[in-house]
């Protein structure tokens, strides 16, 4: 058991392999991107996945094309959030990935990510994959300090 | 009824009233917003709501101090998305609303504020609030085309 860390707010900072955790548990995150100098967020089907062993774990998108954001999404600096929440209990979990997304291009590597469990949530064939790194990543719980219990 | 307008891509576009009804059945939204250069996305508590019968409804979020996106908040072009997804059925809505965020700082307005049902993730005073407008807003549902029915 690793000990939580409250910060001074009574929010426990989730260290990196909790972030991931926390990541595995839900199959819808947000990228948030600028697109024409405004900010946007949309959602997407994710999942946290390694091509092969020696590769690093990254985040895995699927993009319709035609999109503005696929030219978006092919190389620049990302958001990429997942977060759950419980209004009643007011607890609840965040986790945020910065870095810069990749289109998958390689043929071997876009192989795999076609047998990634990735549904677009739109009909229409989203055969453009994404990658987020995960070398820059935070997260917190809330609602889970001894403070807040009653 | 109003018929609901499919895109190409089997998704329904929601008119504007559309989106504030589904603004109005979750707490939880996020905000998009770039802090030293990198775009973030943090959730918070919301309501849609409006000073006077005379103001425009405007996104209500409250901010705590001491943290950078207080100062990235006060007078910025950010995104604020709200969501909900059922990963069984496949089913969603997403809506996003964009414009200049304004730190509350009529005093009448703050009172106003303060009697809102917005209680803040954290345990810390959560004093600040911050307004977004809602002239940009748009949403779609997803799972909802008859092409989308088995």
């Amino acid at each position: 058991m690793i000990s939580p860390t409250f910060d001074r707010n009574g929010t426990e900072s989730l260290d990196r392999d909790s972030c991931l955790h926390m990541l595995r548990t839900t199959p819808v995150g947000r990228v948030g991107i600028s697109v024409g100098a405004l900010p946007v967020i949309f959602p997407v089907n994710f999942v946290v996945a390694q091509a092969d062993e020696d590769a690093p774990e990254v985040i895995v998108l699927r993009v319709g094309h035609g999109t503005k954001f696929e030219a978006a999404m092919s190389h620049n600096i990302v958001a990429f959030e997942a977060d759950d929440f419980d209004p009643m209990n007011h607890t609840g979990w965040s986790v945020l990935a910065q870095g810069r997304s990749q289109l998958v291009e390689d043929p071997v590597v876009l192989e795999w990510a076609r047998t990634l469990p990735l549904r677009p949530w739109v009909l229409t064939d989203a055969p453009f994959f994404v990658t987020v790194p995960l070398d820059r990543i935070s997260g917190r719980r809330f609602g889970v300090h001894p403070r807040a219990q009653r």
